[in-house]
């Protein structure tokens, strides 16, 4: 009730940013403020994966769901105690900016659909957490970030990974020298994609194949891992065109990075087999994670070989979904730049778009 | 006994080739031959790993020595029961052609060193088995082809992982369809350089730095594990020049292999740390090799992922490097040839050229 009572407070001076905005020390003096989201899609990440990770928030609760199945979204609403008045679908999504419930929009749609949506939140006055991979292409990046600043307004990338205890312990373990001088990053992600008429599969709603759903994990990992930006890359494509479900898209590209520091990267990205790996190694030994970006179960190994399991400290939050919500909750409240804001979902695209052209051109392609 | 009656009675007839080359089957002839070795390089690998594995051979046996340092030969010679009178050094090295005791020549020399003592041998009218990588160059590979042709002698390169159990399995599973359609190859293989002074370290004798000694390994297993050879490579180095082990040749190559069915392979070779991996990854499942081609403690995985540990049927030999010495005998006796021929080697070495002109030149080579 605490928190029901600070945000009529809050509501009152006509403002859903908190504590900080008004110079106090947002933890002391709202330590119980939930921000509230909407979830835009309720398909199998929304639904599945997100929705259920509420519980598990300190700074974050459901409020509101976005979508274009009335009676789906009334059963969810029902069972997750999101009042009817704050069920939108994408007619009248745009006014959510009367509803004062609503902190943030969470987007998980296809990827084709991130853009609209992140940037009519952004002008309803939402702050936006955009699933990965960020948008079809670098210039809707650039339109989605614009879109937030113009209106003041935090975006952030479904990057869970950033919050997940493991790869965060790998990380720290390869930043602060654990296995020496870092010398080379290798990342192979895939799955063994099913129906031919999935979204993923069609180009207009994906944007691009392997690369862009489950590739993107490797590529986001070197560039975290190794605390560098590429500034080349290198790829090559396999793709069955007569297999129905690879029509559209790519199912299988290596792709190679080279860092300035002189770490090599190498990623293999699939929608045609499961993997799901990443090593990293110096001159004084190598991490491995495997799997290292599931859901669960991930595991870290750190030493001269796979011998020595490690059991990583805890997390920001009690999964990787709540500290990524909750993440974003309190850059809010404190008025703070995320970890992984839309200029890292926008640096990706960019390096994926070069993948595709060095694959197409069969040539390196240096990044600026 | 029989043995040294046998080849008594061989010799007689004024040759050192046997049952085969007079039209008998040779098993049944000639079923206690076993052909004369003469190891030249008494150096880590000719010394401390091929000498003593003439023990577990069945078809070949040592009868010389060909060194530089004539005590520390002497002392070799009366350790493994070699007559004094086989002891042969570089100079009087050619001698070996009125030497009917020895069939083959193994050598175990610095790679700058190959070619000569290759074509020297065959000369001599002896066999060879010339240890990987075959020479500093694929010119050299040809001259050492034409000059044992020339001869009528077998030319074998030392690749001992053709004759271990764990990577033959690999293989016939890969080939025979058990992990479905294969889609990617993998494999790291690298080791710590120490001594700055190691010949391996010294372009003239080595011809290379990481590539050659043990990036080999992983090139050449892309290519016995797929049965294809690659159509294009992709390289890119990083080497420390302030390193005093690389100051003439290379620490670290990534490099990827296009193959026609649209198998990918991505490799990496290093001189800075340890790692021995070999993965390949089908429609179906995937198999593992940890370490893959080390001289032993080789694991082989097979499945989804590595929870199901395969032990392989034995191989050809008590160890691979019986198999190999012994594969060699018998091809002589059989007149068949060997399965790593020097036309192998040469293979090899051309993508490797190919391999170092791509990272010079930052750009994909098509292989012809």
């Amino acid at each position: 009730m605490i928190d029901m009572n600070r945000r009529g407070l809050v509501l009152a001076a006509g403002s859903a940013i908190t504590a900080a905005a008004v110079g106090l020390p947002a933890r002391a003096a709202a330590p119980e403020r939930k921000l509230g989201y909407a979830i835009v899609g309720l398909g199998g990440y929304g639904l599945g994966v997100i929705i259920p990770q509420f519980k598990n928030c300190q700074h974050s609760k459901l409020v509101a769901l976005v979508s274009g199945d009335p009676a789906k979204a009334k059963r969810v609403a029902a069972e997750y105690g999101v009042p009817e008045r704050n069920i939108y679908d994408y007619k009248n999504y745009d006014a959510i900016k009367d509803n004062p419930d609503i902190d943030i929009v969470y987007v998980c749609l296809p990827v084709s659909m991130h853009a609209e949506y992140t940037i009519r939140a952004a002008k309803a006055g939402k702050h936006v957490l955009c699933e990965k991979p960020m948008a079809v292409s670098s210039a809707e990046c650039q339109q989605m970030i614009d879109a937030c600043k113009q209106a003041g307004k935090k975006l952030m990338i479904g990057y869970r990974c950033h919050f997940e205890a493991n790869n965060l312990e790998a990380r720290r373990i390869a930043r602060s020298g654990g296995i020496g001088k870092l010398r080379y990053f290798r990342s192979e992600h895939g799955f063994t994609a099913g129906n031919p008429n999935a979204w993923r599969l069609k180009k207009a709603m994906s944007g691009g194949g392997s690369m862009m759903d489950i590739g993107i994990y490797a590529l986001n990992a070197a560039r975290y891992m190794t605390a560098e930006e590429p500034i080349s890359v290198y790829a090559k494509e396999t793709t069955d065109r007569n297999d129905p479900r690879f029509r559209e898209v790519e199912d299988m590209i290596e792709f190679q990075l080279e860092f300035p520091s002189g770490v090599i990267g190498s990623c293999m990205s699939m929608y045609s087999a499961n993997q799901n790996h990443i090593l990293l190694m110096g001159d004084k030994g190598r991490i491995d994670l495997e799997p290292g970006t599931r859901y669960d179960g991930n595991q870290l190994w750190v030493g001269q070989d796979r011998s020595k399991l490690i059991t990583p400290p805890p997390g920001p939050g009690a999964t990787q979904w709540a500290g990524q919500l909750d993440h974003l909750a309190q850059c809010i409240k404190q008025d703070k730049q995320p970890i992984v804001p839309g200029e890292e979902g926008l640096r990706d695209i960019r390096i994926i778009e070069a993948v595709y052209r060095s694959a197409r051109e069969q040539k390196r392609i240096a990044l600026v």
